[in-house]
């Protein structure tokens, strides 16, 4: 049985909350987080670069988003929300989607929990650049030179996300 | 130059501001957080679980900890924090502590961000279990044999942290 928890704050997209007297932040009417790890078969990987309000700047990260925050998607699978975030944020869609695991990212925090997985066969058939308020960059980068080019980001101020490391070890995907 | 933020809801060790508009959660008096990938000269990956309230369950993860929250070592450097916190959590010292990078981990709801380094020359000189309040158990695990035991931890119920698999691709460390 789930332990209650207390709630402290509350906002549209973020709630503030306390159990046994610890303190973290949750997303209200979310059913899941998807974060996706998308290869071509030209091995490029496909992220993402956004401003991130948290951090006060640019991130890169793995496509990913919310499942069952929108109207109209409150029963989508898992899967369904990792194909529907693919096409928004970047204009890929992919043969196969397949499931790598599940895990925290931030557990101190936040309760996010993320559903990894695999993007293969991918075609593009749009420009991407995420629904209403999103501003998203597309980023296709070949395997072989993906550390370089972070790093080369990471000297333009821009912060990388660890999910790019984690997926990548999930899909048994090497680089060098 | 930094964006303000406007402070909704204030706890000692979280709390809840707002950025442009975009709501997060931040920990206050923390200068920064380093998570440890601890391999020892047996190739064992040195990991900790611990109940996490915010998720309502045990997880398994690095070694991890905030740098600068606590009364006396409001200075330290990541790296005398990142010895410091592998000695409480693990009982381990090490003879290299090694910057590996530095990311974001869920940077939709909060402004974490971690510096990861590689412990090598690994000597067990305590228990570990963490200070004050912590209560964590050490699990030291055959690099060989890690993937099986993450999905036998997962049949058991607890949740693997997503940076694990970050920390050992970062670190270069092949387990197949």
């Amino acid at each position: 049985m789930e332990s209650q928890h207390e709630l402290l704050y509350e906002t549209p997209h973020v709630h503030l909350v306390r159990r046994n007297g610890w303190t973290y932040a949750t997303r209200p009417a979310v059913r899941g987080i998807v974060t996706i790890v998308a290869v071509t078969d030209e091995r490029e990987l496909v992220l993402v670069e956004q401003r991130r309000d948290a951090v006060d700047g640019v991130v890169v990260e793995m496509p990913a988003g919310l499942v069952g925050d929108e109207p109209g998607h409150e029963d989508e699978s898992l899967e369904t929300a990792a194909r529907r975030e693919l096409l928004e944020e970047t204009g890929f869609e992919c043969e196969q989607m397949i499931r790598l695991g599940r895990g925290t990212t931030s557990p101190g925090i936040t309760d996010d929990t993320l559903t990894v997985f695999h993007a293969r066969g991918l075609r593009r058939v749009g420009e991407g650049g995420g629904v209403d308020n999103e501003r998203i960059d597309v980023r296709v980068v070949a395997l072989g030179e993906l550390d370089e080019w972070l790093r080369e980001r990471e000297r333009d101020g821009v912060l990388v996300d660890l999910k790019i490391h984690a997926g990548l070890r999930m899909a048994g995907i090497t680089t060098r």
